[in-house]
């Protein structure tokens, strides 16, 4: 068993070139899971097939005794209950949410962490009840600078002990239709969606959306937490301070045609006409294209955009391949925002692999 | 992104020494998942923790075009839609499953594929109709040998082309309280657990209950097919036939005391006393005896056994460490079922890395 002493801050490990994933990854990717691709065909991607990622232990909380505290730099502290945030007005709303870590293992060379490829991400409609006005209740004090959420979740990482938390400034807190949410697809949240009640960040990358919640903490200086200032920042190098983490960079998936290969999960397509479909999201912005290569990227045509679910959440898109060619393919696919963000079809490197939204690629063989 | 061209019944193939996971075996970790094992504290694994295995795709059904078939040696062939199969017999079954190949990723060296630690498994109240009475319906003809199960699933492996199909015996197919399910914990079956339908084995590992059944055929010679014959056995080198996987073989797990380090998932435990607690079962035996050592496998004592579940799913186990001494200690957990067939703590290897049953071990730092 691999295990390695960690001293607090120490920056995150970088696989060595062709270096295979290790124990440790496999660990993560044995609990946490992405979303099978084919489940892109829902709109709503059913509870167990939505990506998970649980940084520590998925926290036992009986729900009778569960209270969400609101504190700090405010007029009039609160206490709720279960029931006195059920009883608050009731708003449901689809958001797409996907790990920030989305894409890591596809990385050269391959930051060490939770190993995903391209299949982090889930859309599910949250009901739960709106924070702006919860803040205005408690009333924040003119000094009021930043919001931190505290989740149940307890652990180490990189030497550091915390409870799992993340903090936003008071604009983005007030700013974006954030939710306290206590239902998933009209059902109670399971214990791994942060049962009883979670945040959800909508448009934002899922670190955000902290899980269990406990404690709304506000205060009148900026959070330095370790999820903020060294888990989920962009970094180039160790040295490099780095950039928050914030909103979801455009990205497109299609299901994968065909079937599959059991081991080598490569793609076998009959020849003919192939619909490809899938769907794309892009955070905070709205996806205003989709391209599709058949031929690994040197040509690229557009995808027919299909309804989107919501503000925050996927629109579906669709592409009629024509299949004609016996022979191995490589298909590609990628998403335009409104604001003429792009994909990369090469990798948008950093050092935690965080935000990486470089273009699928799918491996076929038409027959 | 590596693949390789197999031929048909190939073996498959086992990792050189030191060698890393490989991409093929983090796509398949990806998309499937086990069960978080803090999860072992439920009676009954909510849907999306219990752990799940798809070998191709999950397929896509129509619940209002389904139909499951009973044909072949039979004197007079089925076809039942849902509504009909409802409207038969109901029965519930609390079932504890696993798959096969848990435990194989442990092993050295490592078998390639699905790469499962410890946590393949997962207990069910399923609810279904018995196999038995609708077999003896559609009435054996004297010469039937073995019963085939065929799901929707389609793929290849090692160069096989194939729904997924699984045979049993006639005797098998009529014995063991075996259903056709179309309930999960009090809920239409999840798309990744087979819906609308599935059987399920009792006691079996989890590649007997083969997940979107869409036909049942019984055949008057022994099915011959991938699932039986190549894929599922214990083989102890390439030139074996090996033998079939049939039944559970005792295991215990235990719940991760303490909290654990994000990336290497070492628990770190107060000292003091710890709550050590968990769940055994042994497929169609009986668990008799839980041991715990707290000293890597040196010296063992007795667990408290708790209740049973039913008679093919877990029973509950706890024990008082007293955990006095700072430093690190790995904790083990072992089984053994009423015939005293006890779980090894020296890993049982097989080329598939079927059946293993090695005892978990948890690292962790008393502080």
């Amino acid at each position: 068993m691999t295990t390695q002493t960690v001293r607090p801050g120490e920056a995150s490990r970088i696989a060595a070139p062709d270096e295979g994933i290790s124990l440790d990854e496999l660990r993560l990717a044995a609990r946490n899971h992405g979303m099978p691709l084919e489940a892109l065909r829902y709109d709503l991607t059913p509870p167990g097939l939505h990506y998970i990622l649980v940084h520590y232990d998925i926290p036992y909380v009986a729900t009778d005794s569960w209270r969400l505290t609101v504190d700090g730099r405010v007029d009039a502290p609160l206490e709720l209950d279960l029931a006195a945030l059920r009883a608050r007005p009731r708003v449901e709303l689809a958001v797409t949410l996907e790990c920030a870590g989305n894409g890591r293992a596809r990385l050269h060379p391959r930051p060490v962490s939770q190993p995903w490829l391209d299949e982090a991400v889930g859309t599910a409609r949250w009901t739960g009840t709106p924070l702006a006005p919860l803040l205005a209740e408690a009333g924040l004090l003119d000094d009021a600078v930043d919001v931190v959420f505290t989740g149940m979740d307890h652990g180490t990482d990189r030497g550091v002990e915390q409870d799992y938390q993340r903090g936003l400034s008071v604009a983005e807190a007030l700013g974006g239709e954030l939710l306290l949410a206590y239902e998933m697809n009209g059902q109670p949240l399971p214990p791994q969606h942060g049962a009883p009640v979670r945040l959800v960040v909508p448009g934002w990358y899922g670190m955000a959306s902290v899980k269990w919640l406990r404690g709304i903490t506000v205060q009148d200086h900026r959070f330095t937490g370790f999820q903020n200032e060294t888990a989920y920042r962009i970094k180039h190098d160790t040295d490099d301070a780095g950039v928050p983490v914030t909103g979801i960079r455009p990205r497109a998936l299609m299901v994968p045609p065909g079937f599959p290969d059991f081991m080598t999960r490569r793609r076998i397509v009959d020849a003919g006409d192939v619909a490809l479909y899938g769907r794309a999201w892009a955070g905070l912005a709205t996806v205003s294209r989709v391209e599709v290569s058949v031929d690994g990227g040197r040509h690229w045509a557009d995808a027919d955009l299909g309804e989107q679910l919501g503000r925050y959440a996927w629109r579906s898109w669709s592409f009629d391949w024509r299949a004609d060619t016996v022979g191995d393919v490589e298909l590609v696919v990628r998403a335009t925002d409104e604001h003429g963000d792009t994909q990369p079809v090469d990798q948008p490197w950093n050092t935690q692999g965080m935000a990486n939204n470089m273009a699928q690629r799918v491996a076929a063989s038409v027959r």
